[in-house]
């Protein structure tokens, strides 16, 4: 595995695999790399020559300079993760590589942009798109994989590449989960023992609003209130959301629809927890 | 040479060059082509295996819906243009296609798309960027022709390629000029007879400050009261702004700098007409 640092060694290495016309597949991280991460890149491997793994905790997505600072970095166990994983590259630039002095320009993610993670961190979307696509740019992959946990993320990376005709194939993985339900994050070891053990009520919260469809209901107030019932009964859960969306534009459904996706999103002390379970497969799924 | 209509047809052309590592060369026009783009044109062919002129007029680039209903259009005329250059596609594909349902995605060009142009037709360069991107992608070009002519949508587009890591070479064109100096442009033959006799007197008050330049002035005020003294005995000339500008970020320059730019916009009844002068070459000129 090469560990490339420098932007111009990434696009002269990805100029030369596309004028070879070899498959690149691209896991974009930032870090702190877990089994989620490690089931993204060992489906990169199956479709393609070059499974590219990018490692950048990119600034513009952190509101407090604090949270940024705080992120987990941890190098060399990264880099022995992707190793182990069958990684042929691991990108790894610098903050002063991508963003040189007076970079200003950013991918707007419009209203899809806006709402629910895009409301509770503002600009976070922008920057996610932005780097996105800076990443496409740089290693010119078939294509990408994300996690089916960061479900907007996902949508909007999925609107970015159709909007700007972008020639990537965007692939969803799912959700891969701790044995008690909790969605695998780098942000779980943070929590408390206490809190750890109080964690996976978010996920469950979803899943009793899928039991009750499963049951026939279909309106979206029945679904959310069961949410925020089950929410209301964790201790030290704080919900920021609960809707019921469609999972392409995240608007907020008043029923359920084909491919309806219960979102939830709470707080933990001072750890954000998201989570998502969609009730029915979309008519186009991964 | 192919007519290419459609956006799909487009990428699977592109990809299959990109495969077969053809050199691509770009010019993006709205129509109504004139010697400022054969100029382009026969520049791009110099250089490239496939020269693709893009013709499409740009909704969100246009202010008043009747602007964009008025801008003139003659694909049969521009098609013989393109054909008579040694264009190989001619790529001319509808709004729809360009602009599916739900299009939201968007290139903010920061600050720099905030200025002078970007101030006197908000939004302009938020859609300039996002289409030239779009046909960067759809493309597949390894450069890309772009009149000096517009200078700040050069600029634009060039820090665009940088911040975003575009794989694409951006390459300037000197303006053409009719002999009477006025620049080239489609607007020109909105000019009523008279207007038209009037309108080098944009470039002139240009040349009169380079003049002042040559003799030893290095004060911007100086430089600007020059354009400005020039231009108010125009007849018919409305000034919306005259400056010296560094030519990358269209900062105004309190002094010459190596490369300033000196930029002037004005109205003519209702044709706007905008000019540019390069004091010096820049360092890392064209």
């Amino acid at each position: 595995m090469r560990v490339v640092r420098s932007v111009s060694e990434m696009k002269v290495a990805a100029m030369r695999w596309r004028a070879c016309g070899q498959r690149v597949g691209l896991v974009a991280s930032m870090g702190a790399l877990h089994a989620g991460h490690r089931s993204l890149m060992a489906h990169a491997r199956l479709d393609s020559d070059i499974t590219v793994v990018s490692l950048f905790v990119n600034p513009p997505q952190f509101g407090a300079d604090t949270e940024y600072s705080s992120y987990p970095r941890s190098l060399d166990t990264d880099s022995a993760v992707c190793r182990k994983a069958g990684a042929d590259i691991l990108f790894a630039p610098s903050v002063e590589e991508i963003y040189p002095p007076g970079f200003d320009t950013w991918v707007d993610p419009g209203e899809l942009g806006s709402r629910y993670e895009g409301a509770v961190r503002p600009g976070y979307f922008r920057a996610v798109g932005t780097i996105v696509l800076k990443l496409f740019e740089l290693t010119q992959p078939s294509f990408a994989m994300f996690g089916q946990k960061d479900a907007q993320q996902l949508a909007l990376i999925r609107r970015m590449v159709r909007d700007l005709d972008l020639p990537v194939d965007v692939k969803a993985v799912p959700t891969v989960r701790e044995p008690d339900g909790l969605a695998v994050s780098s942000r779980n070891h943070l929590l408390t023992p206490a809190q750890r053990q109080h964690a996976p009520a978010l996920y469950s919260s979803l899943q009793e609003a899928a039991a009750l469809y499963s049951q026939g209901e279909r309106r979206a107030q029945a679904l959310r209130d069961s949410i925020l019932s089950a929410l209301a009964d964790a201790p030290g859960l704080e919900v920021e959301y609960a809707d019921l969306v469609e999972p392409d534009g995240f608007r907020s459904l008043k029923e359920t629809f084909p491919g309806s996706l219960l979102i939830a999103a709470a707080r933990l002390g001072e750890v954000r927890l998201i989570d998502n379970l969609p009730l029915e497969a979309p008519a186009d799924g991964p």
